[in-house]
């Protein structure tokens, strides 16, 4: 027993040797029991005792422990609050008040002597229920793995972990354990800062489910155990679409490729989408599968237009990003090209102009024209162009859009189309249009970076003189 | 509600509209229901009702349900047998005896008729059911996935598909609609062909479930669809890592490689031992998370020797093969090179030789011996070599190993080492080292292919005649 544990303290809880430990302890044969163990391990302490004052003999067991851990030769600091006037000022109910003030207290003694982790006695007992109580309320695979080894970040820290080595260790074991080591416990933790529903999924559900299945609880443990394991296959799965869908967190938004999220499989769209709204809306409050499920049919739907998913919470597609955002928040315009009028001017050969919008324009001249020949016919990127410098009109310049700009695009046999129109057509948004940068010759627009080039300026076999042209996006 | 069933009749059960679809009718509501919305999406048809006899009113019912169908213009076939003596003869449970004739008879007939589907009436309610009782019974992503719209294979046939296209209706949207089209079903489906412990699950468990969350029924299918889409996630990295792990089946034994297997993460390490085991024994008989669990410690623990996991299936780790097999199963040598002792000569330059266990023996000179040097230098496959052929006596040949046999290996300065020393260092197993090829001329070891090649042959820079080697696997 003790050998697995030091087993789960070194990998699962990631502690190092030489470094403090804080570890709560209520007296109760949970922590009673996990102060032992972490004893035995060798690992270096300091016992924290919160005295939520709930009992009238909250002081004397609190002596008790303090005797208790100084005849271990370990450090102890206790605190108290009234926190039946914490619950009732803030609104709380009393266990969720104790929780709130006993954990603040740990974790502020834990960062004040630069612990390593902030232990708790959690037993694979109290995983079952925290796993039925998921299932109830209804759960994906994220709740089905129950609480973790070790949490960072977690409620209440970036920086300092919280463990739970005592998860696959059973109540019983505990309670045989400390009667072994002649140690009687002070408090039922089992009825102490429980909610009022976990202690009815304790004393109610789970014997009545044994029932059904003598060894429930073992069962529910090793479900937890697995959808661990497959919680992290899927994680590595939703790291890599993430990094393919590009996903961008902002002031009040989220943005993600809309092609890549469209191809990835639908669990795979459903965790994206969990995340984005995770990124605006930290623990996902009032944040379920239906809210997800709005997003992922709007956008598998190809709906136009915004759409609200959740209170203050919208969703927009624009052309190939999808925005989710607060209301009110400013969305950005860098995924496309752009341009201040005061950035409009003439351009020379070679030329280069760092665009305030974050984008980069150059040009040069092609010394083998032949070659700007074969590069063009082999380009695949539009934000690239190769252009005969014989055909437009001196000096060429780089500037937003005009009213009536028309552009005679390669295949249309001559005939010119408005800019706005193809704009519309090619799907850019509203907001861009008028400040995407485009190079024109006087008012003969000879290519629209992204999207079209001029039929006129194309780089032919017999053409003399050729620049490449480039619009990219500064890393 | 038929929009929706339309979409999943074509893209979730994966229905074609000119082929007959068998549907298993009961007569109570859900295969009623079933049996309307198919005649409403237009598809041919073929009704089946089996009579189980069971209750004194089947035979009225079966009559009455047999003229409602020919109102349909459906063709109606039936049958019944004596299910009653059934399960008495086979020690099977009413309801088990119920279920195996019924969907023996419908899949005889889909077979019949060349149906492209047998359909049944499961609804949300079954499924939520179903989920429930996996919960209890220890699951994983599988078992919480409940069951398909569409299985194939399934228990009863490996080519006509079982759907269930009802199982995103819930029970009560099924009686409304009957109520609306003035349809009152005879039987009460709900408690025929339910199992015991299903009629607890659903009328005693999820009512008492409901006082904890009245949406309980709403949380657990909720939670299948996502763990139907995280399943197919992770079936989707199972397929990969199977590849890549290399997965044979063989009469009785399955091989895996083992460096591959152990570069895998925990849960697909567990997928993968499962797959293994349900080639060994179909349905997983009596295989559950604590033989995997064996397994995968035993195999992470890297413990020699062969282990029994579960009652006849054995775990054995040779070198780099992993091997789950049944008891007395003849496992292959051809993961390693072998040769039978009539296929011992002596070799010319060049030659080739094909051997009984699928492996080929090729030698070729090299014209160019200072390319030889090259590549022998840059030479990374062990299977492989290149040989001076000035120094070792001729003719060579190719044999087995035989008593007394040694190799001065690179790098031992001129020591000689005992080949059968070589292959227990090596990990080379037992039952393949004998007949294990060696290329020798006398008495004297020149290659071990695969493991070593003697110093005296190597190509040096002034090597004057070189012979290239190889010894690999017919494809």
């Amino acid at each position: 027993m003790l050998e697995n544990l030091h087993y789960i303290l070194q990998h699962n809880c990631i502690l190092v040797q030489n470094r403090a430990i804080l570890v709560g302890v209520s007296g109760g044969p949970d922590s009673l029991y996990l102060l032992e163990m972490l004893v035995d391990c060798g690992y270096t302490l300091l016992v924290a005792h919160y005295n939520h004052g709930l009992r009238p003999s909250a002081d004397d067991e609190a002596r008790w422990l303090a005797a208790h851990v100084e005849r271990l030769g370990i450090p102890f600091v206790t605190a108290g609050s009234d926190v039946l006037a914490y619950a009732r000022d803030n609104r709380q109910s009393i266990e969720e008040a104790a929780r709130e003030r006993r954990y603040k207290f740990l974790f502020e003694e834990g960062e004040r002597i630069d612990a390593q982790a902030v232990a708790v006695g959690h037993t694979a007992d109290d995983q079952v229920e925290t796993v039925i109580m998921h299932l109830l309320r209804g759960a994906g695979l994220q709740g089905l793995r129950g609480m973790e080894y070790r949490s960072l970040p977690n409620l209440w820290s970036t920086k300092l972990s919280l463990i739970r080595p005592l998860l696959g260790v059973w109540r019983e074991q505990v309670m045989s354990h400390l009667a072994k080591r002649g140690l009687q416990p002070l408090v039922d933790e089992s009825n102490l800062d429980r909610t009022y529903y976990r202690n009815r999924i304790r004393h109610e559900l789970i014997p009545l489910l044994k029932e059904y299945n003598p060894a429930i609880r073992e069962a529910v443990y090793r479900m937890s155990i697995l959808a661990q394991g497959d919680y992290e296959v899927i994680e590595g799965v939703v790291r890599e679409a993430s990094a393919e869908c590009n996903i961008r967190t902002g002031q009040g938004y989220v943005s993600l490729d809309y092609a890549a999220w469209g191809r990835q499989p639908l669990a795979i769209q459903r965790y994206l989408l969990r995340q984005a709204f995770a990124a605006l809306r930290p623990g996902l409050k009032d944040i379920d599968f239906s809210q997800v499920e709005k997003a992922a049919q709007h956008l598998v739907a190809h709906q136009s237009g915004a759409v609200e998913l959740a209170a203050d919470i919208n969703l927009l597609i624009e052309g190939n990003w999808v925005w989710l955002f607060s209301a009110g928040a400013q969305l950005p315009t860098d995924p496309w090209p752009q341009m201040r009028i005061d950035e409009w001017d003439e351009i020379d050969i070679p030329d280069k102009r760092v665009l305030t919008s974050g984008w980069v324009f150059t040009v040069e001249e092609v010394q083998d024209s032949r070659q700007a020949f074969e590069m063009a016919a082999s380009n695949k990127d539009p934000f690239q162009a190769w252009i005969d410098l014989h055909v437009p009109d001196m000096p060429m310049s780089l500037r937003g859009r005009l009213p009536g700009d028309r552009i005679r695009m390669i295949g249309m046999q001559g005939h010119s189309t408005k800019v706005s129109d193809l704009m519309i057509n090619l799907k850019i948004p509203q907001r861009v249009r008028d400040s995407w940068p485009l190079l024109a010759a006087g008012d003969d627009i000879l290519w629209i970076p992204g999207l079209r080039l001029s039929e006129r300026v194309q780089v032919r076999g017999d053409t003399q003189r050729a620049a490449h042209f480039q619009l990219c996006r500064l890393e």
